[in-house]
């Protein structure tokens, strides 16, 4: 196969890339979905993936949703996936917590129920999660009743967040030995018609910015999302794709692994943007530049169907 | 008068400096009081100033009361002041929206009531003020109805801040030639005890990290708060004299506008710190060590009295 980046997948090298990995990780919005539409003849290129035996995951950032709501929608959606198969960064976040950080104590969440749940199965409490409004003066909110099992702060997305969750944030921090996590650090949610929402990154920035000090992330780039399926599943890294429509999130993490990347055109990221990142000389950047393109999963059909 | 730089300013050194300044502008929280306690003296001080023919000025970052307010607060705890001599962000950013940025329209403003109350005294209005809770799913939030007429983003202290304000701002700043300004960055508010609050600069990080660009901020170190003292009250810079006690804001001000500076020791900075900065060999930061320090202000005294 040639060494040269960015190329286009079709014809004879769909097979080929395919016959030369074991394991396929798919990000999800913008790859095999783009709000509540599957990606038109995505269901049949998972489900023919996993029938020519091939190991198929799903990797993604956004923290609202639990395994077991993941695969729900899949199967609505026509996927034939099971819980065990996707990786969250609910789900992650609370392994990461539990395996990596080990923490001894409950969490102050700023996040979903989702959120909650993937931690309270993992066996860690919460206190946080739902509205939590002004009340009082600058005074009382320095002296915010904490919860003295605390000993990390979370932050994944929350449509509650307010100033007095980052006010509750900021005191957890300011205690000795209290952690900082972060699910991920995407800026934005796109949505249909080029519009857009703001993501975990804004709300992850604003704690930041108060405790003065930064959040170890869970989500892509950051390698934990690979790690966490490779230490479930026995995957190779030389012998696993990573598909996505991300640059800076997805191709990154395939690059930070060390697997095969592969961007498709159907959700952010452009081929001229990947280009842009290959011309720049910086080493950075190009760890961002995909081995290969396609305009939608659905490109590899025709191979999976020969 | 010594070249040297972070001199204790004592003995008939404080006349000498007094003598060679017509003008001083005072910070107010940590230099003429701490939360709603005077600093001992400091209210002699300003009114011993004001009877020999000096011209005091109170510029505070602090955007959550009108002027009139402050000279409220300020008669209460004993001081002689009248409302034109305060700029507080609240009102310079109303001027600096008129003035400067000659705003036709309204502003979505993330900010307080004295803020609303400012922009109206110039003849700018505003939506947004109060509690803005969430609502509906993404694909609603992208889609929030927006107020034709605004113009220009205004980022303050907000108690209510939350997801959906961010949100607004967010589609507002998204639309073509929608202006963006914050009121000041300082992260923390300092309270009694080491404890500090989350400041204006979080929420301003949190909306310019969903913005993808920078806000124009109006309070110190920006020079433009000085200005607004000098257009309406012919201040030579030669001849006056900045006291505070923030380093990256107060003096770093001075610094910017050719001011003589003099840090006291009642708020956040130290003598050490200013020390920190002259010895860092940059040229940044040696524009925050002041030219002179006191204990307190109230070591001004005797020089009056004298």
């Amino acid at each position: 196969m040639s060494g040269s980046k960015c190329t286009r997948l079709s014809g004879a090298l769909v097979k080929q890339l395919l016959d030369s990995v074991d394991s396929v990780l798919f990000d999800c919005d913008g790859v095999i979905w783009r709000g509540d539409q599957a990606i038109p003849g995505a269901p049949q290129v998972i489900n023919l993936l996993k029938k020519s035996g091939k190991k198929v995951f799903f990797v993604t950032n956004n923290s609202t949703k639990t395994r077991k709501m993941y695969a729900e929608k899949m199967t609505t959606l026509g996927f034939n996936v099971t819980e065990e198969e996707v990786f969250g960064t609910a789900y992650c976040s609370a392994m990461y917590l539990k395996t990596v950080c080990k923490v001894d104590g409950k969490v102050y969440l700023i996040g979903s129920n989702a959120m909650r749940q993937e931690l309270e199965a993992v066996g860690i409490q919460q206190t946080g999660v739902g509205p939590d409004l002004i009340s009082g003066k600058q005074a009382d909110w320095a002296n915010v009743p904490l919860d003295p099992e605390v000993k990390a702060v979370v932050v994944g997305f929350d449509e509650h967040f307010s100033y007095m969750k980052l006010n509750r944030a900021l005191q957890y921090l300011t205690q000795q030995g209290c952690l900082f996590v972060g699910t991920n650090r995407d800026t934005r949610l796109p949505l249909e018609g080029g519009k857009a929402v703001p993501g975990t990154g804004c709300l992850l920035q604003c704690v930041e910015t108060a405790a003065q000090c930064q959040a170890q992330t869970v989500g892509k780039p950051n390698h934990y999302m690979f790690d966490c399926v490779a230490s479930q599943f026995g995957v190779e890294r030389e012998r696993c794709l990573m598909v996505g429509d991300r640059l800076d999130t997805d191709i990154m993490l395939g690059s930070n692994c060390g697997l095969k990347t592969l961007l498709t055109l159907t959700g952010v990221n452009s081929v001229a943007d990947a280009e842009a990142h290959q011309k720049s000389g910086c080493a950075e950047k190009q760890g961002m530049v995909p081995d290969y393109y396609v305009e939608s999963i659905a490109d590899l059909l025709p191979a999976l169907q020969g």
